[in-house]
């Protein structure tokens, strides 16, 4: 059986035109638009296509989309403030800081920073604690869009065998949290799981299996359980090619679903940063 | 092999030895001690208990304890000024709101309405999600009693295959998110798990096994793993007795350590609940 692919570019079209829609009854009810505005400390070519990316998806939904370029040279103290007066300025409805930020600067204490009303990715401690507590609209883009591969799939999650792998902050343990949920067993792996040397037999009974791990093929093919859905995060460059965590070709031939890679998770993410947006939107104009 | 039992009391001393030379310090440098408020709203039989406890703990750590009493009849728009006060006066560093509350109380609600930064159970979302993130002094107090249990074992969790039945807010996820942390290969199990017929074969891999779900000797001793760590965070009246969520007799034959019921978590949580005071207090005078 050669699994059905769950390509990233179809679930995104569907989500953009219900924010889109979203975003026009909003406008027609409050007269005024969401606004994210998105601060990025010094030059990055990888950071640029992001930003490209985001701007042409905000303009298609009809949000404000504002990029704040400031320069490397920028100081912690200085950027603490710049993000301070983007929390008290009231037409601003969203902040994303954009990564990779230069060296000096410690990133995390600055997305900390970020009220969390206005956190559009879902990372401040508040908006993450919400997701535990099951009372929650945002949350970090890939896990959010993780979720959404899986709902496409109009398979039901109850009861579920669900094995994520890899139990990083952005994606690990808060898709973890939503995965419980939605009443799947769950079970993270990661580095310690890998050296025990079990990480094998935890990925052979998933029925559910999320790779986020940054390793190509860490996952091998013969290890899929027949029949699961597969979700691979990886992106990973291999030579001229960019490939994912989960040898495709063999997991292709046992999954009943799996993600392409480029073309899973990836098309979805910049869409959930705008959901975000306007979700936050909608808690401050209510 | 009969199993060595993880008492409680034990853990609790030296906790409380701990918590204690720290207030000391701290008044010492200071000259000045951290003060919890107990809310509680309306008289309440089992709550009465644990206001009790509470007090002599306290008293004994040296920390300033004062109980609040209401009226049943508070209503909920009075309960939140009465916590809002609480959040703003400099004279109390934690609240803790006494459950049961009256049934016309939204409990939840007034607990997200604790600053964070007084919140003496770790359960506002901010403080979940530092714990999400790695970044956590204080968390729920079952939660942090069963990491407690786990450490006064000396035994390492990275790698080891942790199995948590029960999800809730309280014990099983933030539970989950303390044993990632350390690298325990964490799968958390419930009513899907429970009714998909697969709680048995998840319990039997389990090497840490954590059991709050609240159901009288829903796992069985002969679930258990050879040489496991079974901490029974359940409290259940059976007849006369208070017996546990694992089938005690059974699993202790199995298991290498294992908690008595009654005597395993519960006499550690009120010092916990003490030591988040103190960490609270730290951050409010450093």
């Amino acid at each position: 059986m050669a699994a059905v692919l769950l390509e990233g570019k179809v679930v995104a079209e569907g989500l953009k035109a219900k924010v889109k829609a979203e975003v026009e009854a909003l406008k027609a009810k409050y007269n005024k638009a969401p606004k994210l505005i998105a601060l990025q400390i010094g030059e990055n070519a990888s950071s640029a296509v992001y930003v490209k990316a985001q701007k042409k998806v905000a303009e298609l939904l009809g949000i404000e989309y504002e990029l704040k370029t400031v320069p490397g040279s920028t100081s912690q103290a200085e950027a603490e403030v710049i993000i301070k007066n983007l929390n008290k300025n009231p037409g601003v409805t969203a902040v994303i800081l954009q990564l990779p930020v230069p060296k000096d600067i410690d990133a995390k204490s600055l997305v900390n920073l970020i009220a969390p009303e206005k956190d559009a990715e879902g990372m401040h401690p508040q908006n993450l604690g919400r997701i535990l507590l099951g009372q929650y609209k945002i949350g970090p883009c890939t896990a959010m869009a993780v979720m959404e591969l899986l709902e496409s799939t109009k398979i039901s999650l109850y009861g579920k065998e669900a094995v994520v792998v890899g139990h990083s902050e952005i994606v690990g343990k808060p898709l973890a949290l939503m995965l419980l949920n939605k009443f799947a067993t769950t079970t993270v792996c990661h580095i310690g799981t890998g050296e025990r040397g079990v990480l094998p037999e935890h990925v052979k009974r998933a029925e559910i299996l999320v790779v986020a791990v940054g390793k190509a093929g860490i996952v091998k093919g013969d290890w899929i359980r027949e029949g699961a859905i597969v979700i691979d995060v990886g992106i990973n460059r291999v030579g001229d090619k960019i490939s994912g965590d989960v040898e495709f070709e063999g997991a292709s031939k046992k999954a009943a679903y799996i993600t392409p890679v480029p073309g899973g998770v990836g098309p979805i993410t910049t869409t959930i940063l705008m959901r975000n947006t306007v979700e936050l939107f909608k808690e401050q104009v209510k």
